[in-house]
């Protein structure tokens, strides 16, 4: 859905007119990258409810068409700024040791969803997701899309250094960590905690049995 | 907030007309269960969109206000008849092998959730929830909670049978398998299937160490 992101292919301006720096237009990338982070920075600051195109074009100092030129609607533009906003707090760290690195990701993971307006607001997308089908495709295509295959990457690594059972399917490893995670936030029947976070890594890597 | 369902406690009539079979009014309890099974039927068959007070009292021929006696509003009304429809088909087995009874369990739930409208119900009120206290409040005291008490015990037991870790903390468990199934109808990245389920139980009883 984006465009190509290097330079020569993502001119912001007419073929005639090729983009020069310190004459007035900035780079399509940083064009980009400047409304994706007002976009990243409105939303956790003030919700979705007060989340416009308006107020990211006015923030980030763009017309409204530079906005539509990358993001078909409001929803994907809010799902690609929130996941551009949390991307390195919710990065995975690669110490080699798979156990101790879920278990950093999982206790960040946990303590922005919780004492951030992030987890609210994640809860309030998927929610109207379900009567929603154009923002059920944005919100995997821009957000929870990425952020598994990004997880399953992690996972894989560790299968290969043989930290992870080989016949495991990292997939379904993905809903039993952050998946499980999920299901506390939008059925608020027990609290997201560290000890939560900590509780599902060991589950998982140890097993149930005695 | 339900009236106790002991007939003798339960009456429908005034203190100076006691109930009596057979004399045109029906006891309580089989009023109460009436309207259930009213509710549960007509959520399962037409959805949420045309689910109304007015039509469950048609259905059960009972008055609004038999209904407004026992339920508050729709939304706990709609959840305990989806509860009491699906309960016996979400009954967890015991045949004294958590691994065997937990997979069938799970299949069912699976079955229950992508065969029938069931799964679409419960995504689209979990959905709703997010932006409706009420609802939210009636979804956890109706549905979610009591299921989440029934899945505790089996595990519990289980674990004095000596055949889960004594250590673990079962309300986690609950998250990492009927959980990462509502993350997979809410989100769904991947499908749900009963392979899913199947990997759901031997991640977790087995662990993910090589």
């Amino acid at each position: 859905m984006t465009r190509a992101s290097t330079p020569s292919s993502s001119s912001d301006s007419a073929p005639a007119a090729p983009v020069r720096r310190g004459r007035g237009r900035r780079p399509a990338d940083e064009v980009r990258r400047d409304i994706l982070s007002a976009a990243g920075t409105l939303l956790l600051n003030e919700g979705m409810a007060s989340f416009t195109i308006e107020r990211v074009a006015a923030t980030a100092g763009v017309s409204k068409m530079s906005i539509y030129k990358w993001w078909p609607s409001k929803g994907a533009l809010a799902l690609d700024g929130y996941f551009n906003a949390v991307e390195n707090t919710l990065a995975f760290p690669d110490t080699g040791d798979i156990e101790a690195d879920l278990l950093t990701q999982l206790r960040a993971f946990v303590h922005l969803t919780v004492d951030t307006p992030a987890g609210r607001i994640v809860a309030e997308l998927v929610g109207q997701a379900q009567t929603d089908p154009d923002l059920a495709a944005a919100f995997r295509e821009h957000y929870s899309g990425p952020r598994r295959r990004l997880a399953v990457e992690v996972l894989e690594r560790a299968q290969r250094r043989g930290q992870l059972r080989a016949d495991a399917d990292p997939r379904i490893v993905v809903d039993q960590l952050w998946g499980a995670c999920y299901h506390r936030f939008l059925i608020p029947d027990e609290p997201v905690t560290e000890e939560f976070a900590a509780g599902l890594v060991t589950n998982l890597m140890r097993g149930l049995r005695p």
